[in-house]
């Protein structure tokens, strides 16, 4: 069954989309407070392939420093952030309109950057 | 290895990418000008699970009715479409900021409306 979510009143500088429950995505020394996770296509959907999601994270926090064996595709709705990618800790600066892909095993962790909340839409594989 | 694509110049009020080639999507009857694609994370990026590209359609054109076995998640960026979904022909108006999923073996099809390029981003999985 097709599903269409459609966007709702945003909060605090984020998305939201109707119907679309908010998760507190609360890494450690983020704050629980500056991170938020909405599952757009996922399992409620019974997307057996991808699964789509948006996080929001509000200035000063970031996202945890993470390493999964699965691979990721962000692309960037708003704000900026800096991206510290891989063992040796590159860093990128990243913002609206750009198009990451991490390959699986990556080290990766987002801070947001300036005044404005950070936020993207994350594709993962299904089976992770 | 990580892969980052910036945005380049807009073109005809359509998205681009800096280094990502633009391809003609000439669906029968959309005429050939009218739709273009570009794969920002695919075979190129070497994405085993899931690849990621943007269509734009110019005001008057409309992509092929299509019917994949595989599922498609849309995220709409710009402009607005009626979507056609499913053998009942259901029609919906889409628009920014939208998030629709569409399973496996659904006929759908996007005709742009009004006056401006309609342009989403299209999840697929990678085997298909």
């Amino acid at each position: 069954m097709k599903i269409i979510h459609r966007p709702g009143q945003s909060e605090n500088g984020e998305l939201r989309w109707q119907g679309v429950p908010v998760r507190a995505y609360g890494p450690e020394n983020s704050g629980a407070d500056r991170a938020t996770r909405q599952v757009l296509i996922g399992a409620d959907e019974n997307s057996p392939h991808f699964h789509l999601r948006y996080f929001a994270v509000q200035p000063g926090g970031h996202t945890s420093l993470d390493q999964h064996a699965h691979d990721h595709g962000v692309y960037v709705l708003h704000g900026r952030a800096r991206l510290c990618l891989g063992s040796s800790n590159d860093e990128y600066e990243i913002s609206m309109g750009d198009v990451i892909y991490i390959p699986g095993n990556e080290i990766h962790q987002f801070s947001t950057l300036g005044d404005e909340p950070f936020g993207f839409l994350c594709i993962v594989p299904a089976q992770r």
